[in-house]
């Protein structure tokens, strides 16, 4: 069995090519809403799961020790561009951890962005781990640990401490047996853990509604999705659709981007999960379903929807900027969110 | 019907993403020799065609009378990364011509490669047409256009003599009914013809054996091929797999890759022809069974499989260069593959 295709992508009268995949739309109350492909599948989440890596951070008290700011909570959730102000963002968090980057074991990573990879290599530099996409994850994990008196070094293998801790919140939030049969490497070193989509959703869900979470969770979850929304440069940067949405809908639509096609949303003012795989891991794919998600439950104009549109039906352009095609909902998509409504 | 799982992204003990495809394998005859996914469905080959594209320029006398290069008619046939030499030839091809830059309708396109965007970025330009991957091809339809006394502007358009010329070549080689129907605009700007996949590696099939062509259009094949197979840098670039193939393998595969995850190949030394398409558009799947295709027809050693392996049984890594996980042939290609021997 296949999943159904979610997003075709056109070419003057064709479709070229097409993204399968799965969706599920989970209640505050555990029900599934929206159920498109094998939504029992466990998927690795990779990094649209940062909210509940940061819960040992938050709930240690470690970042009122050290004083962290939202802007800085932001980060500690992000997949960033390795633009200055996430790169000065991370080393601000580790200083207040009385750490440096050397500490830090995500790995180096070139910034995503042109301008910012030729300062590196007109001062004749490699990248760093400071610039890793993951390094506020990092920085804050090592907050914790210096925190908590944990070693420092090895922070990231699978039977540290704090990895253990986060597998323990993961394995509670989503209710999923995740045992070392689902657990792979993500590219910052730590594990991802591979949950069934419909856990996935449910679990963000719970960041959505509060419900089924320990007062203590339900508060830090909060303060995190909060701070990202209050923060949206600090999510992601410069043209990246977490930024962009989250500027445009605040706290309306808590939403982050896992590598391989992974997409993932809490929605408070509905209590509703939304979590996203695309089969082939296109992230052109999964940002086309999310944003056909938000267009159908948080849209509130016109202008909410054509906004959404840059991703939900994304022009694909010749290099004159002549419009050639389309990405774009299936049928399947649209016909599924249409009877879903609001 | 779905196409089948061609290539599978595992990562620790699972699979996390997965690239569904056609695949045809067509001998000199016309008879097909290997099938995955269904063959008949016509795709748009993008840049793959390019070798029948650039017959205009040869058939015509053109590249003979500007004097042109085997490496300039390599470049012609190129998709390339836009670095200094192929920045160079295309000047050249267009000095030879009488024309410059300015007539190029390709649009533009940053260079592939950081360093060679630094140096534009340092010089505070923007990217013109002379950069665009597709500016080899294009100087090469500029030089036959100036040959054959037709229209220089809109050389690009659907209802130009040049392009309707090359219409009804890729028509005639395919056996296809290319009718208005399957037309898409190119990122070049270019028509783009859909061919069912089958008819593809039947017309690669041509250019290997020569056979069912004319001897004027096989001798033209022939050229153009053993140009790329002697001048494989200028088919591509720095760490591109139709360059490190061409280089590896010489006049014993021909390849060249098209936007959207399509791959062809001609292999003269077995009269074959291969055409694949990625039904998701994904260049690492297209590669994979590309070269998962060598390994089982054109690899002589185990170190010409070892070297194939790195795009046939990809890493992928962790940021620290740590293996996590493995881009390979599905169980399906393999055993198809393995079924059809040498």
């Amino acid at each position: 069995m296949s999943n159904p295709v979610l997003v075709e992508v056109t070419r003057g009268p064709r479709v070229e090519s097409q993204h399968r995949g799965i969706v599920a739309i989970v209640d505050a109350s555990g029900s599934t809403r929206l159920s498109l492909g094998d939504i029992a599948a466990p998927v690795f989440p990779r990094s649209a799961v940062k909210i509940f890596q940061a819960l040992p951070l938050v709930e240690s008290g470690a970042a009122d020790a050290a004083g962290l700011t939202d802007a800085e909570l932001a980060l500690v959730c992000s997949s960033h561009n390795g633009e200055e102000i996430h790169v000065a963002g991370a080393r601000s968090i580790l200083a207040k951890a009385g750490l440096d980057e050397e500490a830090l074991e995500c790995g180096p990573q070139w910034p995503a962005l042109g301008p910012d990879q030729d300062r590196l290599r007109r001062a004749d530099r490699q990248p760093g781990a400071i610039y890793n996409n993951c390094s506020g994850k990092h920085a804050g994990f090592l907050c914790a640990v210096a925190h908590m008196g944990l070693p420092v070094a090895h922070y990231v293998d699978r039977d540290h401490p704090l990895q253990e801790q986060i597998h323990a919140i993961l394995a509670d939030i989503t209710g999923a047996p995740l045992d070392v049969d689902v657990c792979g490497i993500d590219g910052c070193s730590i594990p991802t853990w591979a949950i069934p989509v419909e856990r996935l959703a449910g679990a963000f869900a719970k960041v959505a509604s509060g419900q089924g979470l320990s007062p203590a969770r339900a508060t830090a979850l909060t303060r995190l999705r909060k701070s990202c929304a209050a923060h949206p440069f600090e999510t992601a940067g410069t043209d990246r659709f977490c930024t962009k949405v989250m500027e445009r809908f605040g706290e309306a639509a808590y939403v982050k981007t896992g590598a391989e096609g992974v997409y993932c949303a809490a929605l408070p003012d509905l209590g509703l999960g939304v979590a996203i795989k695309i089969d082939d891991g296109a992230t052109r794919g999964s940002e086309a379903v999310m944003a056909a998600v938000l267009q159908m439950l948080v849209a509130e104009s016109d202008e909410d929807r054509s906004f959404l549109d840059q991703w939900a039906r994304q022009a694909v352009e010749t290099r004159r900027g002549v419009v050639a095609g389309t990405v774009k909902p299936s049928e399947t998509l649209a016909t599924a969110l249409s009877a879903l409504g609001r």
